[in-house]
């Protein structure tokens, strides 16, 4: 391990979040608001970063394992130093209850623990929205587009554990130049929500805070009611559009830019996802229409919490936690999918789930014809052994984390429903769950220590997985590997 | 496909089914009952089977293929023949009940339709349980074991579909004698049991319908409310623990009767089954420890219940809906894990589980030491990359059943927790659920589609998946392979 430039790396991070505080401070000045809850955590973070990226050591190699521990720490650490503007502000009590929030809005999962939004500060309300904006693409993205430390070779492990999904290519020669590129289009896709928002008469501020909530697809909101308080069928249609074009792999866009259309049209991922997406509207739109006036309104609420739920967002503008049951095991199935692998979403991703639907359909016909050597492609490439044990691996670790999960949360006693929609919404990025977690519902029963392991689950969500997880093997920590001693 | 062979080896097990029906004939006889609703089907048996086997084709060899579909078709067809008696005798009215009622007791399920059994005749509560009996073992292991039809090739084709789990040895060189002996453990546990329960003053009836419950890991009891209408902690420490016997894999039974306890001793699956049940056992008895008189009370019933959810059996001495949510959490993760491979108990099966955990845990290393190869053993053995792939591909797929069946039974609108318990009870082949479906409840409310679905998912989860699936694939209907009219 190679903790000088661990700490270095992390050291560039926290500066950087020094200076994106300085925009909630400007919105609380704007608003006569006090600055303190942001200027205090800026100038902590301005000495730990600064003490800690001081000087670039010598040795600035990092390895894979130095990679993987760069980002757990960098997202923790974030998150702790985020966590204070909530506290000092008073807007949360417990600094449980302030790392939760923040860690939900950094992991793009927009479950909160609070039970009454539109009383908070201004200030305090849109750095909680705009965790979501910079968790969404990553921190480290970000990072490394605009404080490039080095050479490819690390800057690639590390977007490695960030991106989301084995379908991330590499689209330009530099990793620099791809981080640039990504962030270009979010910013862009960001700022068109936010005036088609504008047009359609929502106030700055709020369409700020849910193009924020929907390019991360975290899913804060200002209002209580969530996006349904505005009652407005024009600013639903742009917000459940938008979390679903968020829920869309980047490098599409990319290729929409460089007019590689037949790519774009071509990407096996993206007709999974909108059939997934179709079909969810079309079987929920069904089942709900007797509870509302038309089919055009069942429509719209069906498609608005497929695009919510799916992207794991989870924005919404009706209790589904009062659906029928088959819709609701929609919803839940959909939690588990989430959106398309080098998006901002979170779940499983439809690639993987793609990926394994294609591989046991292709081991099944090796049971019939033992002869039959098939060839499985994904996205016009032949899948190779170490993408299937990738994905096979990331199933079976991901379902023991779910379940030990589950398991630990249940202690609290509350319904089965909660507990498991509870640890689904958290791993999965999504935000709410159903029954005391659902849309109208919130996270302040749980006990603390629920609290610290279901952010434990958004952080393992958002990094897909192996990150965290790896923090607990005690030969992370170790100085040099055995193996490396032969070569140094 | 070789049809004529497969029907000739499906006319044989109809001609066995035949034979068994006599049993509970002879039971309804004693007791003074009509013998007509087992005469009627099995003079049927005997027509169906004799025209089917009457003449051995001369093309008798069986591929992967056909294997798979004899055992498939083979279930399918027992249950459908074995739902006469109920039909016939006029104890359940509806067809589609009587066909579910079957298949949950051959394949050792125990879910059920009735609300009621104490009414209904010997005769028939006699035959229910018998089918768990030979249910357990499945019914091809007996029809191999006495009536041998051929080379060793395709017997062990069809027992590789029909035992549970990675980790079935060939005890012994020739396929009917492993049959022959692993049939002489199950009779002669069977009959320990049944001694053992007279012995604490059980009438015979009842001892034998349990004891046939519990070999089978069935779970149909003749008492209303299972094994609790007793009230004895006798019987329940009996058959909870031949419960758990059951539970292991029967090879080492085999070792301990060669002699070979070393073997016995080192099982890696024998200690994890352990030690799961005796954490459970634990973690419950502390849970519901303020939920009756004493400390030895709550252990009782932890023990029996977790003995009786992991082997998925399915018997209850007291109503766990109604315990904390923590214990209900860890019954239900204990539906999923299910008993030793090779055993008569269903689930995803400790075996796997434990190659999953090592598996994943030595892929994780190898994210921190790409250098190192990590050889990954699992009974003394190194496990194989065919056998991994095996596993994760049967999570894959177990994994798409559940989540496709959990959709379509909550098309029923039933809660979440009984929709999703349903399920888990049927695939895993435990019996009862939570709520409606709770071991006090039972599947009465379901519609006939959903409860044809339901027994697809116990034949789905009694032939470990795939035997099942496969009868989808329209290639398994061809006559030839194009790969095979090579070597015609």
């Amino acid at each position: 391990m190679n903790y000088r430039m661990i700490g270095f790396a992390i050291g560039r991070i926290l500066l950087v979040e020094a200076a994106l505080l300085l925009l909630p401070m400007a919105v609380a000045l704007g608003y006569g608001e006090s600055p303190v809850p942001y200027l205090l955590p800026a100038a902590l973070l301005v000495l730990c970063g600064g003490l800690l990226s001081f000087k670039k050591p010598r040795q600035a190699s990092l390895f894979a394992r130095d990679g993987l521990a760069v980002v757990a720490l960098a997202w923790i650490a974030v998150s702790l130093f985020g966590a204070l503007p909530f506290y000092i502000s008073g807007s949360i009590e417990s600094f449980v209850d302030c790392f939760f929030e923040t860690v939900s809005g950094f992991t793009t999962t927009g479950a909160t623990i609070l039970t009454e939004v539109e009383s908070l500060n201004r200030g305090i309300l849109f750095w909680r929205s705009f965790t979501h904006w910079v968790g969404g693409m990553g921190v480290l993205v970000f990072v490394m587009a605009i404080l490039p430390m080095g050479g490819d070779g690390h800057g690639m492990h590390m977007l490695r554990a960030e991106m989301p999904g084995p379908a991330v290519g590499k689209l330009v020669s530099r990793m620099s130049d791809t981080a640039k590129i990504l962030y270009g289009i979010y910013l862009v896709m960001t700022v068109i929500e936010i005036v088609l928002l504008l047009a359609g008469g929502m106030p700055l501020f709020d369409a700020c805070i849910h193009s924020f909530g929907s390019a991360g697809t975290g899913g804060f909101s200002s209002r209580n009611l969530s996006v349904g308080a505005y009652n407005n069928p024009y600013f639903e249609i742009v917000i459940g559009i938008f979390m679903l074009l968020f829920g869309i792999n980047f490098n599409l866009y990319y290729f929409l830019l460089v007019r590689r259309f037949r790519d774009v049209f071509r990407s096996e991922e993206l007709w999974a996802y909108v059939l997934i997406v179709a079909t969810a509207v079309a079987a929920i739109t069904l089942d709900i229409v007797h509870m509302y006036e038309s089919v055009g309104t069942s429509l719209r609420h069906a498609f608005f919490q497929v695009s919510s739920i799916i992207t794991t967002t989870g924005y919404a503008t009706v209790d589904f936690n009062t659906w029928p049951t088959f819709s609701k095991a929609i919803l839940v199935a959909l939690m588990f999918i989430g959106g398309c692998a080098g998006s901002t979403a979170g779940g499983i991703k439809v690639a993987r789930v793609v990926i394994l639907q294609k591989v046991s359909v292709s081991e099944m016909r090796r049971m019939l014809h033992p002869n039959a050597v098939p060839a499985i492609q994904f996205e016009g490439k032949p899948l190779n052994e170490r993408s299937i044990r990738g994905v096979h691996l990331f199933l079976a670790v991901y379902l023991m984390v779910f379940v030990a999960s589950c398991l630990l949360v249940s202690l609290e006693q509350l319904d089965l429903v909660t507990t498991f929609t509870a640890v689904a919404a958290c791993i999965n990025n999504v935000g709410p769950g159903l029954e005391i977690v659902g849309p109208m519902g919130n996270f302040s029963s749980f006990s603390p220590w629920s609290k610290l392991l279901l952010s434990f689950d958004m952080l393992v969500g958002r990094l897909e997985i192996f990150p965290m997880l790896l923090l607990f093997a005690p030969s992370i920590w170790k100085r040099r590997l055995p193996s490396r001693r032969l070569v140094d």
